[in-house]
């Protein structure tokens, strides 16, 4: 689809089109309204009136600003729209509406914008979500860096399913949806002045479904959790401290690609502590890990899941790693910065 | 209140703040969870869980990118949780949970993240609304600057109320709340290098009090609106868009204050443009008017209302002037850029 502004007319963002007025408006009417298009954004109000059932709703916002804005295997757009709707999946809800805040720096190309703007509406589709709502603002240039995108999502949670690390026991299986440090390693890969060069792509994906598949066959799991910015090292130590329970990890069993692997060992990163942006962990009761393990194996977005660890009240709030050798060290939450402005 | 982080240790955010490790996990452990501490918040989720009701939800965002951070009456975190909780207000919702979404530039001084901080936390305890939820990035020295907050909110749209443009009549009445192009003035004052000084104060406050009285004497008010960037005239354009019916504004009853009269011909901008952050327009039944204005009268932050003008089918979608010499002109939406960064 070709951009819907006059590229030759309006080849950048500037100033104007932050002003609330005219330019502001060509771009909702005739970009964000049309390519988002439902009935709640048409009603073109300060905000979107939806209907709501009695029960639970979940509720997240996340602000995204990775550089560069297009990488391989996406862009902030797509990445902006999956991140809340895992946010969502993660406490066990089904999302139902996002809204869009985007701080666009003068200068940005037109064009630019439509591929983020195209790249949004096919997640939102994707992941059977609307954007309901939005807000456009525009910093001069040097204040700003292209674009940033606030997404912040509704959802309801499944009738039953309780979301809670505090729900964690001795003895629960930990199981990985798939390959880990993909995102991480594809941003890098697309920054300025790397030295390497991979293949890999960006795992920014959907949760939702895979989500579902989980629920059906385990409605009672206590821990879902997207491993994004700082890994699955940070995670599990979040999940560790809210709990109190211990984990301990088989190094020899994380799913990680041979590329992954190498172009961290060039960059000096562990593979724990790159993020992911189309995976997650579920800590699950022993007795219905194979059910889980099984679900996820047999849905797209799990087809490489591993079981990698077990929860134990040995440590607690303690994340350790057994090696192939059969030595264990611990696994701290990060300390300092790794890869800045990675979501 | 002190700020919690050691300012001698940590007296600016560095890029470690959003790695999404230890120093992340300091902010949100020692600063964000005390200051806007609930039940919600302390779940500690990816994202904050709440009891819905049946009926309507109203949803919506904004992002806030005012500069100065800090200005005459407010700073960017009480105009960024009253905003949101205007934008519900004026969708007929009573504000319940806001989500915050923050920006933040390497280097900003720790002490002034805390005053925003504790200005949000005034601003929603005055409002009476929940920051259940939040995320927090850092991007690099020069490619932000110094903080942009994004503010998401939810909240239950009252019973029988239906704010809509399309509803405006012929012969309906036009209320603003108080004076306007307050917060705009207050804003261009304390950029630097202007050439005048003034005493004006942002009128940044939540309005959902004032709607509340204004709903409880006219529930069937069909629009609502808080006249922010691109100031009255813009706001009551889109509206005049929207429904397909004209307006007429009576430049005399237009309630200016002397010194924002006079900073606007330095500036050389006209009031009725300018941003207002704590007033909102009313369309109402010429029949329920007058009930109308003495409830806003009788609010504190609707002492200064006034009757500014009425709908007319006679120019459709165009928005005209009377000047107190008898003459008449179109006041169209803003072109160009007039205060960027205004909110």
């Amino acid at each position: 689809m070709n951009c819907p502004i006059p590229i030759s007319e309006y080849p950048v963002i500037t100033m104007a089109h932050g002003s609330g007025g005219r330019l502001s408006h060509q771009l909702i009417d005739m970009m964000f309204r049309p390519a988002f298009a439902n009935e709640q954004l048409d009603a073109g109000h300060d905000g979107a009136v939806v209907s709501s059932a009695e029960g639970r709703l979940a509720f997240t916002t996340d602000s995204f600003v990775v550089k560069p804005i297009f990488f391989p295997g996406g862009n902030i757009g797509d990445l902006a729209v999956n991140g809340t709707v895992n946010d969502l999946a993660c406490c066990g809800a089904r999302p139902d509406y996002l809204s869009v805040g985007m701080i666009l720096e003068e200068g940005l190309p037109m064009e630019d914008l439509w591929k983020i703007v195209l790249a949004m509406k096919g997640a939102a589709d994707r992941a059977g979500v609307r954007i309901v709502t939005g807000d456009t603002k525009v910093v001069d240039h040097g204040s700003g860096d292209k674009i940033f995108i606030n997404t912040s999502g509704i959802g309801r949670v499944r009738e039953g399913v309780r979301i809670d690390p505090a729900g964690c026991r001795d003895g629960d299986r930990i199981i990985v949806s798939g390959f880990i440090g993909d995102h991480g390693v594809a941003i890098m890969s697309a920054r300025e002045g790397l030295q390497f060069e991979t293949s890999i792509e960006s795992d920014t994906a959907p949760l939702n479904g895979l989500v579902d598949a989980i629920l059906d066959v385990c409605p009672g799991i206590s821990v879902l959790r997207d491993p994004t910015r700082g890994g699955v090292a940070t995670t599990l130590n979040e999940i560790s401290r809210s709990s109190g329970m211990g984990m301990v990890l088989h190094e020899n069993s994380l799913p990680v690609r041979d590329e992954v692997r190498g172009a961290c060992e060039v960059l000096g990163l562990d593979p724990l502590y790159v993020a992911n942006e189309g995976k997650l962990l579920a800590i699950v009761p022993e007795k219905d890990s194979a059910r889980v393990l099984d679900a996820m194996k047999n849905h797209p977005l799990g087809s490489d899941a591993a079981l990698i660890g077990r929860v134990t009240a040995d440590h607690p709030s303690i994340v350790r790693i057994t090696t192939t050798i059969g030595s264990s060290r611990i696994i701290d939450m990060l300390t300092g910065e790794q890869l800045p402005r990675i979501c």
